[in-house]
């Protein structure tokens, strides 16, 4: 395959960073790759895993300095500073881009700083497991997966297309919207269940100290799912929340006002509720996985991850 | 492998009735199988798929004449008059034994109408996925997962032996413990579980409906498992919450207790407390994923199930 892009820098080396590096690599997507990672450790370490040809870097801004695509794996409250250290050194002409599972919060953080000419296009792929680090990193993490492109108002076509070609050629399914839906839909179907999974988790553990019975021991099934989802990066996850307040607090307000109906069920005895509730999920899934069966048949991304102890999941922020 | 059973009863022939069946044919386990189910389309079906040697007859009391033991794989609200049905032709020194997701109500329901010199030793098998039906069962779906027996207080050693005998046959880890010690446990690690993604998938329906714009399209990683999790069978599920009240409320407030504490934590930008909480959540984790790659070593039970198009899940119920 030809490579989309000429120069490319990727800015923080975590489990997406590292990723997207190897992935690169293997699909030969860009000329030239210039990584680099905040921690020294870290720059340690990728010396050692070698991850393709990829240059490593001390500083985002040296590995920006003329690429034409730089994409920030860096924590979504961290970004615009990162932004800031490269700014005067993005040429004219290149596109700016993240993957951060928060859009609104770093698109107004991100536009004042970033220098004409200059294009943002904002990117988060749906992709992740419940590991962090470089040695995380899997080539095929984003093969089938989604990739969400949150352009700001009047960028340039020719830039998101740019962006698109990337994600698609790296195997993902790229859809554009605006930041402010993005927000929502990630609040609803990502931010808001790792919050209750977190709580559960919380819960089993109170009841295992006042009981002294084991709970998480049979940690199977729904609950095993709830505890992979709990396992995140931390740090990611406390930003994610704090950068994505206002749809989070709506979201887990709808969602509590949901349980608590389903509390009042269980408590009068009302069966009928409870079993309408539970039917009409049951439809509306089964919608889901005849659309999802149909878009990943051609090329199911799970061969790759075989090898890894836990099954990945592909949302995971 | 000799038998461990001479006859054998099976009541109800569902995901997890027909999967014990294929798993007691398969395994030869019982020198006789007789299963029956209410439903004349089941039976039906049930002559269609053939289901190794087991004699289909139409009904409970039917199969249950003479049985070694019987097994009742029916909703947990439907069992107590199934055995009610049964008890007249329940033979002295017989096991019955069910599978239901609550033991208290069921024990409480039934020990009074079970005749003298038959034992009650109720089974949990923390096994399924999220369909339903003789068609979906699968023979290897209770190898290398929990089975935890809740015998009443008295039973008879023997009994609970035999029953345990019969588990580990299946392929099954087995656990004994008190019918309340059950419940509170999946109250925590199932029900509750399931009543959160039961909820978070209305929050996101009612988001489409708002704003028209998809969400669900974009189930993948935690909310695809929320998605699968809300997709079991409604009127089990039904069954389960008001059979099990008092325990799910209880772990349902608690859970709702932790969720408006992130919440709150949010809205005060409180990020040491929101990194704290996701740090316990991700050492807790750890050791789990460290038990459970220990136990489950010799024998993956995935091998099997392979072959159908969804992950299953270990615990749905």
């Amino acid at each position: 395959m030809r490579p989309v892009i000429g120069r490319l820098a990727i800015i923080g080396q975590g489990l997406i960073g590292s990723s997207i590096t190897r992935a690169v690599y293997e699909r030969k997507l860009a000329r030239e790759t210039v990584v680099t990672d905040a921690s020294p450790k870290v720059r340690k370490r990728l010396l050692e895993l070698g991850l393709g040809e990829a240059r490593i870097v001390k500083t985002a801004a040296e590995a920006a300095s003329g690429a034409d695509m730089i994409i920030g794996c860096v924590p979504v409250r961290s970004f615009s500073q990162v932004v800031g250290e490269m700014a005067p050194v993005l040429k004219p002409g290149a596109i700016l881009s993240d993957v951060g599972s928060v859009k609104q919060g770093v698109v107004a953080e991100c536009l004042p700083i970033i220098p004409p000419g200059v294009h943002f296009v904002p990117a988060h792929p749906l992709a992740g497991t419940e590991f962090s680090g470089p040695d995380a990193g899997l080539p095929r993490l984003f093969v089938n997966r989604w990739c969400i492109l949150t352009p700001p108002e009047g960028s340039e076509e020719t830039a998101i297309d740019s962006t698109r070609r990337f994600w698609e050629a790296m195997g993902s399914r790229v859809e554009v919207m605006s930041p402010a839906r993005h927000d929502m839909a990630l609040a609803i179907t990502s931010h808001v269940p790792h919050l209750a999974a977190f709580s559960i988790f919380h819960t089993a553990l109170a009841q295992e100290d006042k009981d002294h019975s084991p709970v998480i021991q049979f940690s199977a099934g729904a609950f095993k799912d709830f505890t992979r989802i709990a396992s995140s990066n931390p740090v990611m996850w406390r930003d994610i929340f704090l950068m994505n307040r206002e749809p989070v607090l709506e979201a887990l307000r709808s969602f509590i006002t949901d349980m608590e109906a389903c509390a009042r069920a269980i408590e009068e005895g009302d069966g009928d509720t409870l079993e309408k509730l539970f039917s009409v999920s049951r439809s509306t899934r089964r919608k889901v996985i005849e659309k999802e069966h149909i878009s990943q048949q051609p090329d199911e991304p799970d061969d790759a991850l075989k090898d890894t102890l836990f099954r990945p999941y592909s949302q995971d922020n």
